[in-house]
């Protein structure tokens, strides 16, 4: 009995606690810092009913509420419906007109409001409220009966597509048919009579697609129509959109319920969009489209053309100074150029909807510097509103979008920037070509150092295979060149000279435009434009200078790139990959015969050959980076890289044994032995040197320990270039990088030889001091894990992120990407890919493990992270926060990351660093 | 002046404590404990001094003195010098003699003494003390010139070996012709005058060799022989021995010197090796050997057969009475069987030295085992004694080690157990011969899937590429097979049916034996003997049993290896690989074209084919394992290790091409085409699922996230076989494991899939419960840093060491192996193979991190490790003090493990664990 008692109060207070949530806010209830709750649409409404804008009633149910609806098997239950009728009820009385009533019906719309804008991606149904009663008594009051019908066909069709998911084109197909049968070309010439007909065949057409009729209870239809929005937030563009967009699926989405207003009521009448400012710009000028006697859907649908917004002007004006002075007031009020919707019904406006406009690059920077200057909002925000992204939109060269016809495929975004040229196949033909003053792009399956030359010559790189590590980016990214790689969709046949494409052949010769930005390969020529920097844009990058505690440095290997990275405001070079340097086709045989050396002699002759460019290479770069650190990073890659692909040596070999059964002279014949085994040799050897998993093989310090006479040379290279600059007068800063160490005793052993072979170097050249210092790599997860060992014999720690991820996660970037990474992102498997966005939680972790430990034996020792997230936001902010000293990335990237560091300093201003900033 | 008087202070200090260490001990001032100060040697000669035992006297120059010479630029400073002579004047006093009096000479010994035994790997000279006028008082104070110059040319050998680097060779010569020109067999017939002209030889070749004289003052011998005995710790052979037994190189070794015997003074003397127990058989009996009027050296040199021990009752039964009372005396003062040294002279007993006794594995156990009978020693002391490496030459196949006479090469030891048969270089002559009742051992380059059957018949496998995670390695350890791999100093020819090794060939059908235990191939047939369980074993293996607390699980994956697991003492399957049920020839074809299937249906309709495979597997795995636990590990390895290699597809391919270019009839042709088309397309599937770093590519639970219908098949047939057992009433306890996991969000995906499957199978048979669990293997380092989300996802954490070292490292094992790691080994870079011995500082800390974190969450959670370093006892050791529940390993490793797990117990018992024991 107590018991019995017990559970039945304990249901009581469980049912009070449900009614005590409030899951409707009338708009007068809520303001614009309810997003979260609301919605950005419904927060928006609010803040504008609270600031006394002219916005038609209503309410919003919130996200909370949609995401109890998830939670409950996809039910609006009767606490909901209660709070949802009451505010119905609120509504009625305000406006004295009731959902239903014939004599004086209240008509809504219905809409989603994400609380992350994402527009378009959800539902919307206008003009709920009517049936076959309420159209009449509508047509009476309004004394417009065509008006009335066109809203209820409208009504139908979008509650037709919407709730019961029946397609437009069904509805399509009636409306065609009948203006052929009147003889009619626009929907907007139906007479009454048409429009009842069209009312009629639509509902036969709901009955038919959907297997019931379209209710006529309104109150029925507003709990469908809710449902529908509700499970809007679940279908695959919205889920696809939040994918991209990094939203989370666990948001939800809030309703608003907004009385109606027309815009379809007569010529006195509208609807249409406006931006404060110009968003393609940022120029202060208003921007927009109106469409007279239309529903909004009428703008987006595109069927009729709206005219530009100052024709409102002569048209309205009365209105049109109203709507320009909401504008600026709405701008002032939410301190951001609005995107506005807005209705004119007979000559009385309404605003229906504000939110921040969308806006490119160039916009946003300068809508950001002019509304510092207008006092509207501080640096700080004007720096936070920048992002970082989009501006490698600015800082590269650009296609004129108008002008592209024809993708023919999306391949991977290797190198930014665009390229337009005249396709080949080789190398040879690019050389050829480009010496003919052509403009040329290489197609390539896969590259291999041989085609360097090629690449050398070309805009841009096409490939088939490879992933964005692939030698083709690689190499791409490092001569600043647009590629696109790995790109399966398209076959490259170099046999037949023509790149195969669904059903499209381009054959040699032919235009084809990249962008590597986006990876489009785009058919014909397109015109591009050059990048440049705004003054804007130079002005919120001193702002963000000022406030960024971050170094930013460059991931640079040429003089060119440190000369473009300094002009962007490196404040140093990071990294220097040495390996580059070895791909230039004049150098590459070279180091192919130091590779194939037979004997360690052999191979220090050809080093001997080696240094001199080696020693040019850093005295450039030095000099080019004067005053400044210049962090040099010894060989690398596995040395089969720099050998060809070992299916062409075997392709080579049986072409000659096939010459070979031609030939007839016996001279020939013994060329071709003699060819013959040259050949065996070379693929003898490289076959030795192929690993079953290079990544995890023998590259880096690895190569340094088992083969110390290469590193001698590169180090021997680097005090000399040392020597030279201190005779030229020019400061240097040299600081050597070991890559890949996972043991303290391989940088010890590295280190012990940069200390002898410098000792010999500046002994010989009689110099007292070097202020040289030697780092490390972190990049394996050992060397993180025993961080505090190599911090003993390490002055500098530079993550290796893109390495560092491999191995935290065991994913070959390679392969990862296309075999199960992209499945893994559709599934939400990973939330990213690892590989754009730092992951804090495992290799964020080893990098706080090894700075805490690195800074426990050694407090000053440098930090930073030199992969491909340093330049990328969000990895940017977590290198802010895990307090390390810099960042290094491309040169074009590193206005991105001096915005992004300082953006870091004033979103983390209030909160306690993790670790104490040195 | 005062500061000079302070330094002069210093100084006069650091002189008093430094003549205030002690660097030379006589022997009865040091004890049995102080082996760390006197090396092995010493402290035993001091023990035995103390103890009364018959030991010529002299003293030791400690370890601490050797690591000062050492630091001091290899020079022995008067600070040594003073305490040496002041020891050699307390000998000189005890014998009355001098060192160089010719009238009453002194001879001393000079051996080294490591710390850990390093048997005949450093230097030692005898009879020191020997001039050109001391040789004359030796020849007229024993009345026996003979003897006298005999001693003086062994002097003058080896002083010019040891200290001069002379090679012995260059002796040798001088002693032949002498022995040619004498027309003497035997150097033990040599006159006296012959003796004295070898001395005149020696001293000549000395002068010849080393370009300077052998000295003739006896203190010069003295120092430069312990300066050299100081640097024999540095000499190759001792290095190279204490890196393959990891004894550290910063020891430094102890020098003995004593009072020399003479075993070579006429037929009462004589010189021996005993053992107090017989080191193969561990027998409670005398083994050893004798030589009469012979030097230690002679024993050892083997140029004269010595005589059993026995026949030194007869001849000289006092001193063997002495003896065999000496030697039970030192076994029960050492607590150990002894390898004893000793000299008679003129029928008087010496004890030269006492060491415990080198043994092989089956001694080791019968010996621990009866001491602990002969309450010698405790069942603790007892089990610490066996080294559980050793076990692998009790429980596998072995070879009659005499009958080996040439070892043609030695490659990587990838499966232990010896094997004999007759080459075979194909799968289809394997089966032939196997079917005619032949022996047949199967050699080739790399084996693929398509060998498996040519493996299954063979007695044992020989590769010449592939390290010991290769096909041919992995399948074998799964078989049971003896397996030698990766050795590349044989070249396999299958075209000419041969195979080449140096200078040798081997032909098809020749006998060759393989040792998979140590890696040997040798030519010809030769017997072996099986692996037996002795009750000495048995009896350890109970013990260990009692004490440890770790469990003790096997990987098998078929019924065989489950039955020879249990028998072995598992107590349940830590890990099935159901991946190698899917290699046998006839399923292998059926599972291709499920991968190669080009519609998910199809891939569905072939894994119905599968599924009842499968499902007998499991039921026959289970009824083995009844009543204890079965961990199925769900797919792991990339789908293509599946297919034919691609060079043997593109071979056949262009077999194809030239078959058609010979043929003539048009028929031929057609169906050559036909054969080309579908081989082309079977290239290009098994093309499209290549990977660059496979091993970082799609496996493990990434297959069963893209392709969950694969999994789903698994789960099924899991289910099912427990609903069959349950119906014969057997008791099935099913562990899934998901292998691979690097973020929580796989694991909950393949978890929902387990338990969705589960319940439609048990839904379906009607069952109530089943107490399946679900697990994951934690073998990528982001899945140990996250290991407290993962752990509320998973019954149980089983750490694939294995994979966890490759990605911590950033090692591929296959390729680290042959590149770099041997290097590193060799240059002390690392101090262990990482792969053999698990790495405590890196993939240590992620296992202490994960279970740490793991047991944060879910305190209970059940964890182990099933990666090869399960059967290492390091590897155990660490598991043990990390507080892991059990570690899993292979069949004939078992016992091992059991007992490795005790010795931690035992080693442990008195340190606190590092985690709390559950």
């Amino acid at each position: 009995m107590v018991n019995a008692l017990k559970a039945a109060k304990a249901k009581l207070k469980e049912r009070e606690n449900l009614t005590s949530a409030k899951w409707v806010f009338d708009f007068n209830e809520g303001d614009g810092k309810m997003r979260s709750l609301l919605g950005g649409k419904g927060a928006n409404l609010a803040e504008m009913t609270r600031a006394g804008m002219p916005v038609p009633p209503g309410f919003t149910i919130t996200t909370e509420a949609c995401l109890r609806f998830f939670n409950r098997g996809y039910k609006i239950d009767d606490l909901l419906k209660d709070q949802l009728f009451e505010a119905l009820g609120r509504l009625e009385k305000q406006k004295g007109q009731r959902l239903g009533d014939p004599l004086s019906p209240l008509l809504v719309s219905v809409r989603s409001g994400s609380v992350t804008s994402m527009p378009g991606m959800m539902d919307t149904i206008l003009n709920l409220g009517l049936n076959d009663e309420t159209v009449r008594g509508l047509a009476a009051i309004t004394k417009n009966p065509r008006f009335a019908y066109d809203c209820y066909r409208r009504l139908i069709q979008m509650f037709g597509n919407v709730v019961f998911g029946i397609g437009h084109h069904f509805f399509e197909y009636q409306l065609t048919a009948l203006l052929r049968e009147e003889g009619l070309d626009h929907e907007q010439d139906l007479t009454e009579a048409a429009l009842r007909q069209i009312v009629d065949r639509y509902k036969k057409c709901v009955i038919e697609q959907a297997g019931r009729p379209f209710p006529q209870d309104p109150h029925e239809q507003l709990l469908l129509a809710i449902e529908a929005v509700f499970k809007s937030w679940h279908n695959p563009r919205a889920k696809y959109y939040r994918k991209i967009n990094h939203i989370s699926d666990k948001q939800g989405t809030a309703v608003t319920i907004q009385n109606m207003v027309f815009g379809n009521t007569g010529e006195t009448s509208g609807t249409g969009v406006l931006f404060s400012r110009n968003p393609s710009t940022g120029a202060n000028e208003l921007y927009g489209e109106f469409l007279f006697n239309a529903q909004g859907e009428d703008v987006v649908a595109g069927i009729r053309t709206p005219l530009p917004i100052l024709r409102l002007e002569a048209a309205m004006p009365e209105a049109f100074e109203q709507l320009v002075e909401v504008a600026k007031r709405l701008e002032r009020h939410f301190k951001d150029m609005q995107d506005i919707e807005f209705t004119i019904e007979q000559g009385k406006l309404y605003i229906l909807q504000t939110r921040s406009g969308k806006r490119n690059a160039q916009a946003a920077v300068r809508l950001a510097v002019e509304f510092v200057h207008e006092q509207v909002i501080t640096k700080e925000e004007a720096i936070l509103r920048i992002e970082p992204s989009h501006l490698d939109q600015l800082l590269h060269r650009g296609l004129n979008e108008s002008q592209i016809q024809n993708v023919l495929a999306v391949g991977l975004a290797a190198s930014p920037g665009a390229s337009t040229g005249q396709l080949v196949f080789d190398t040879d033909q690019a050389v050829a070509w480009s010496k003919a003053g052509k403009k040329v792009i290489l197609a390539r399956q896969e590259t291999t150092p041989e085609d360097i030359q090629g690449m050398l010559v070309s805009e841009g790189v096409l490939t088939s295979r490879g992933g964005l590590t692939s030698h083709a980016a690689v190499v791409a990214r490092g001569m600043g060149k647009s590629c696109v790689c790995g790109c399966e969709a398209v076959r490259i046949d170099p046999v037949t000279k023509a790149m195969y494409v669904a059903s499209s052949v381009i054959h040699e010769g032919d235009w084809i435009t990249l962008d590597g930005g986006t990876g489009r390969i785009i058919e014909g020529k397109v015109s591009l434009h050059e990048a440049e920097m705004s003054i804007e844009l130079e002005e919120i990058l001193r702002w963000s200078d000022e406030i960024r505690k971050l170094k930013v440095l460059a991931n640079a290997d040429t003089p060119h790139d440190a000369a473009v990275a300094r002009k962007l405001g490196a404040e140093g070079i990071g990294l220097c990959r040495t390996e580059h340097m070895f791909f230039s086709p004049f150098r590459l045989p070279v180091v192919q015969r130091m590779i194939l050396a037979d004997s360690i002699d052999e191979r220090k002759a050809v080093l001997e050959e080696i240094l001199p460019m080696q020693l040019s290479d850093f005295l450039e770069l030095f000099k080019e980076m004067s005053g400044l650190p210049v962090t040099i990073r010894l060989l690398d890659p596995p040395l089969h890289e720099f050998l060809p692909n070992l299916d062409e040596l075997r392709e080579q070999m049986l072409q000659l044994e096939r010459e070979e059964q031609l030939a007839v002279l016996t001279e020939d014949k013994e060329a071709s032995r003699l060819k013959q085994q040259q050949l065996s040799a070379f693929i003898l050897k490289t076959e030795a040197l192929q690993e079953k998993n290079p990544m995890l093989g023998q590259r880096g310090c690895r190569v340094g320990i088992v083969y110390p006479e290469i590193y001698d040379m590169q180090i021997e290279a680097i005090f000399k270039a040392f020597s030279r600059c201190l005779d030229e007068g020019v400061e240097v800063i040299p600081e050597l990088m070991i890559p890949l160490v996972g043991d303290v005793a391989e940088l010890r052993a590295m280190r012990e030889l940069v200390d002898k072979v410098a000792l010999q170097v500046l002994g010989k050249e009689k110099i007292q001091a070097c202020p040289y210092k030697v780092g490390t790599m972190i990049e394996v997860p050992r060397a993180a894990l025993t961080a505090k060992k190599i911090a003993a014999q390490a002055d500098f720690f530079s993550f290796g992120t893109n390495d560092l991820t491999q191995m935290t996660y065991g994913y070959s970037r390679d392969d990862a990407e296309h075999k199960f990474l992209a499945h893994y992102l559709d599934h939400n498997i990973l939330p990213h890919n690892p590989f754009e966005v730092l992951d804090h939680e495992g290799v964020g972790q080893l990098i706080e493990m090894a700075v805490a430990s690195g800074r426990s034996v050694k407090p000053r020792i440098k930090t930073g992270i030199c992969g491909e997230h340093g330049g990328d936001r969000q990895s940017i902010m977590f290198c802010h926060n895990a307090g390390l000293d810099y960042v290094s990335c491309s040169p074009y990237r590193i206005p991105l990351a001096r915005i992004a560091a300082a953006q870091a300093v004033i979103q983390f201003k209030d909160e306690n660093n993790v670790l104490p900033a040195v």
